[in-house]
């Protein structure tokens, strides 16, 4: 038994996942959970994902040892806050976002420093599909969770979050929060800010009923992300601007040489990098295979 | 027996999985084949796909009763006058490139004007993977083939060809040319084109080798085009590069839209952007579903 008692704040895919995992895994004793949508809530006492659905947040950490807060990004620190006057003293949290600078200073901001007992993590799991009813007890099963301390952290709260995930099969990393953002602006919230932009853009075409019908396996998995939620997405891009706005114009310069390539038939150029892009995958494909 | 005397000139995924197909359905009694790659010639001899390997091009096609030019589509023409002269004057031949206008005008200029017996197809499906070796005879199944039928088209070669790839298990589609190039500029062509410049852009920057380790399955499928053969994609850009760069000039337009709501902070005119997309993918899903 890792945790006695556990509260998952937001009752999503990563939080239910989650609480499959450790109960799957026999590590923590009792679940207690909260969303402040209704319907959510019903859903997870519906799948028995949670011992006790409850309908207040300080309901649901009162007696908690360890708190998740399993919201959209934005939301973080209005959860903590919202939580923290039912909380244990000897409580400590984690939160799942995918930013982690702006959750490290959301949460400094509200609680005058950072606390020792708020441990910063990211699951780097989940699926275009949200909502518990899509949780599973393997999501995180050999998937990488980064925690990003802080100059204040307990060690204790650190390495009690970290075994948690490692109790959910994870793979625990730790990194600078700024590293991390920088990492995933690239990796993760670029890619999604191109996969919606490119279906929108499609879809506002003359004929967009003409087109979808003809679209293929590329199509489907080079837009499988536009499928994920667009309000957790708006949060993270909203979150990690200052990384994802400076991609996006090294990524807006990059398409604006390859029309210039185009309109000056500079082919065999156009050529070099579509071979350099297949090396550089073939590349990452051999690190994680 | 739809055919009794097949010729596959390019021995690559299609060709091959073609070949597959039409003999696991008995449609075929005799395949011939030549590729002028002869590391591809023994691959073929190797896995028994074709019965009969040939080293030149006139080999492979005397006595076919249909000829299907399987190579990249910026040299399909150059595939026809090859085995043109050694051909039956009863044949029916056939293509399988990603665009059609621009075969049907290098067809056209090559013959004078555009061959009753020439039928212009393009087969939906593929994987990135390329070469023989990962053809596959189910790879046509429920998959869409498109034939563009042009003015001087012959009715019986269209009917072979559609016959041909109904027993592959395909799903024959006729389309005017040019409407062909310009969906598959959009579900298809314009994709790989953001898919190569992503890998690209990323692989260029600093600290690229921590960079890939953290990307996650969305990463991954996003990027899984960016996989695909250079060679073929350059033939297919450049072969449709008027419809590819009037989409490439709108996304381009689309992304610095973004970037302006980003810079003056018009967040939920980007969540709003978010949920169009995220509800024409949804749409598609249904359709094809």
């Amino acid at each position: 038994m890792i945790v006695q008692r556990l509260a998952v704040i937001g009752l999503g895919l990563i939080g239910g996942s989650l609480a499959r995992a450790l109960r799957s895994a026999g590590a923590v004793a009792h679940i207690s959970g909260y969303d402040p949508d209704p319907s959510r809530r019903d859903d997870a006492q519906r799948l028995c994902v949670i011992d006790r659905v409850c309908d207040t947040p300080a309901a649901a950490v009162r007696d908690a040892d360890l708190v998740v807060l399993a919201v959209p990004v934005l939301h973080t620190v209005e959860a903590l806050v919202d939580c923290l006057p039912a909380c244990k003293l000897e409580v400590v949290v984690t939160d799942v976002g995918s930013t982690k600078s702006s959750v490290l200073g959301d949460v400094a901001r509200a609680c005058g420093e950072l606390p020792p007992w708020f441990v910063a993590g990211h699951p780097i799991a989940g699926t275009e599909k949200s909502g518990i009813a899509h949780s599973q007890a393997d999501l995180f099963r050999r998937h990488r969770v980064i925690l990003t301390p802080h100059e204040h952290q307990d060690r204790t709260a650190l390495a009690l979050v970290t075994r948690v995930w490692q109790a959910a099969g994870a793979r625990v990393v730790e990194m600078d929060a700024r590293r991390h953002d920088a990492i995933f602006a690239a990796t993760s919230h670029l890619p999604h800010v191109l996969a919606y932009s490119f279906v929108d853009m499609l879809a506002r075409l003359d004929g967009s009923d003409e087109i979808f019908p003809n679209a293929g396996g590329g199509f489907r998995d080079f837009s499988r992300i536009a499928s994920s939620s667009p309000e957790m997405w708006h949060d993270i891009v909203r979150a990690n601007a200052a990384s994802v706005g400076e991609l996006l114009d090294r990524q807006i310069g990059e398409l604006q040489q390859i029309r210039a390539m185009m309109h000056e038939a500079r082919w065999d150029e156009l050529k070099a990098l579509f071979e350099r892009a297949r090396s550089a995958r073939e590349r990452y494909l051999a690190q994680i295979e």
